[in-house]
């Protein structure tokens, strides 16, 4: 109150001084320029909300994020040795980008041959290490998206294709096509001299024990006409709904993001999650941002998640962190989903966010800072 | 300026004269209430833009709106009889869905119920009159969306389920799932007890003639080195991209969105459009609008067509009409894709919007009006 103690606005009968008219009115104008510069201020203010998960950075000339799956990872259910084999991954795969990027690489070949050192790691389920069908098959998806050109391939359900990836940018880069599926993706696949592998070659004692325990435990869930329990065994849900992704942004100002998955533990019917869904799973846009999620994958294309953060930063004005926050804990969240995004903006801002435990993830931005994390607390 | 030649603000030393003092703050709140209703009814005008496709009426009880395909449907290629047939299916499906509306039926059934209409006449790219695969086969894709609680069906690349709108609605009400595919998805139809035809029951002459003469026009094509020429043959073209969809919103404000087709003629290697992909093809939320797509399915999943309509409209305020414009014609338009959407919002607009020479549509309102349409000018 002190300054309307002091003053008052007064309209008063203009008089014929015209050097004390342009004072009066260049007053007008500064006070006005406040109130919008107030207004301005306000709504930076709330867009730029202070997230535990936001990396900061000073907008750097390229960056680079990965995630290798969420759930419920407790480190008391974790060995030092199993920690210390999947942070070396983490940091193996950014690393990878990071030169590509750091060379003046794109960021979908940085995304490409990222997503590769965890496709082929049995780590991951995603590639090597994917999860196996109520079949007993390997059904893998995967999908890419260019921020520049809104190009975008995806594939489903593929049984031979080592990298999934891979046939996701070749189905973006050499046909009229987003999205194939089947055995008519594998031919595309063969066509374009993608390195095919026998079924087996997925196959992981670590996964097919999990399979195992899967069925045994629905044996008890239909008993109790429960169908939801499984949900409640942490090793099975850890690699339920696991994939891996990676978003960037390289010098040149692209964006991209992909996203590869072996899919949910004991899937059945060709069921197809938001890995392969461009605007679900993969979503890329040099306009706003590149976003990989990963989680139940229903949850994420019912909630649209990965669009959705882009549609928020382009129709709100919000940064990445706020909408990255808004879709994950108040409306995918809400919805009963669980999981994660990594992403990207075109600013170089970098976003971790996810409602579990803990989603394997890591960070690496120009000056080759590194960050590498599992657990929801660090 | 002559308010300006009259009076002017003047900060003066604060006098002891309470009721003046009152006066002034009073005067400027009335001064900032004025500016902020200015900005307001700014914001107004530009989302209230006339479209020419808006369907006007009064806020409505519930509403229908109805696509049976876009594309180069051009009046001269068109018989007398031809036209009729279409116009009397038409109005056949959406009366259908109007009377369940009428009845205090749920936009689901309206939606499920009109497009089996469409799906069992053979004029229509959906269920029977279905389009061929280059392998000779009818693969077929549908998805559903209820507005209301965001749940979600679809399935892509089934044979021989006889209405794939059904199998999409079954696997959002009977499913932990959204997305089911080929032989996978058609052994949940047969659990869920869904009505099964041979694969020849989608077989039309029509269709197969189409496919010839597109595989005609594709080995002149390679002869050319030009994969698009067969874009410019018109009855290919027309069938290559067709679906059918509904939009409806029912007496208990709950919207809902559906879509099916088979896809476009040629297709291989297990191409999935944009049809069975919430947020490309269909998508409905209560807080917004319902959508169904229609056209070039790899130019409607890279623009996210049906979701970001309803991002602009939750995200920037604009209305439906407005929205819809922007999306087809300066979005997904601007990539290069050609087809159109049929939408109704939360308070019962409704919206035909393409770009192409003609859509087959319809639409009624609560009062019985109703219009059905072909061509881009009646």
């Amino acid at each position: 109150m002190s300054s309307v103690s002091k003053y008052q606005l007064k309209i008063v009968p203009l008089k014929a001084n015209n050097n004390l008219l342009m004072k009066r009115i260049t007053l007008l104008i500064l006070m006005l320029t406040l109130c919008y510069a107030c207004k301005e201020s306000k709504s930076e203010n709330s867009s730029t909300k202070d997230s535990e998960t936001e990396l900061k950075g000073e907008t750097p000339e390229f960056a680079i994020v990965i995630h290798g799956g969420a759930g419920t990872i407790l480190k008391k259910n974790m060995t030092p040795e199993k920690e210390a084999a999947y942070n070396a991954v983490l940091e193996e795969a950014i690393r990878t980008g990071y030169d590509i990027l750091k060379n003046g690489g794109t960021s979908l070949d940085a995304v490409t041959k990222t997503i590769n050192v965890m496709e082929d790691s049995p780590l991951f389920n995603a590639g090597k290490g994917s999860v196996f069908t109520n079949a007993e098959t390997n059904e893998l998806d995967a999908s890419i998206m260019d921020g520049q050109t809104l190009n975008a391939g995806a594939s489903a359900g593929t049984t031979t294709v080592r990298n999934p990836i891979d046939l996701a940018r070749a189905v973006m880069d050499n046909s009229p096509h987003v999205m194939l599926s089947g055995k008519g993706a594998e031919t595309f696949a063969q066509e374009h001299g993608l390195d095919l592998v026998a079924p087996d070659y997925f196959y992981t004692e670590n996964r097919f024990n999990s399979l195992k325990r899967a069925k045994d435990q629905e044996k008890i869930e239909l008993d109790h006409d429960d169908q939801q329990a499984s949900f409640y065994d942490p090793e099975i849900k850890n690699f339920k709904y696991g994939t891996v992704g990676c978003a960037a942004l390289d010098k040149n100002g692209n964006l991209a993001a992909g996203t590869s998955t072996g899919g949910m533990t004991n899937k059945r019917w060709g069921r197809i999650g938001d890995a392969p869904i461009i605007g679900s799973g993969t979503y890329a846009n040099n306009e706003t941002c590149a976003v990989s999620s990963t989680g139940w994958g229903e949850y994420f294309i019912r909630a649209q998640v990965a669009h959705d953060i882009s549609a928020m930063i382009e129709y709100k004005g919000v940064s990445l962190a706020e909408a990255a926050y808004e879709v994950i804990h108040n409306k995918m969240g809400k919805l009963g989903g669980t999981g994660g995004i990594v992403a990207v903006d075109k600013n170089g801002e970098m976003v971790f966010e996810f409602n579990t435990e803990g989603m394997y993830r890591a960070s690496m931005n120009d000056q080759g800072d590194i960050k590498v994390e599992i657990y929801e607390k660090q």
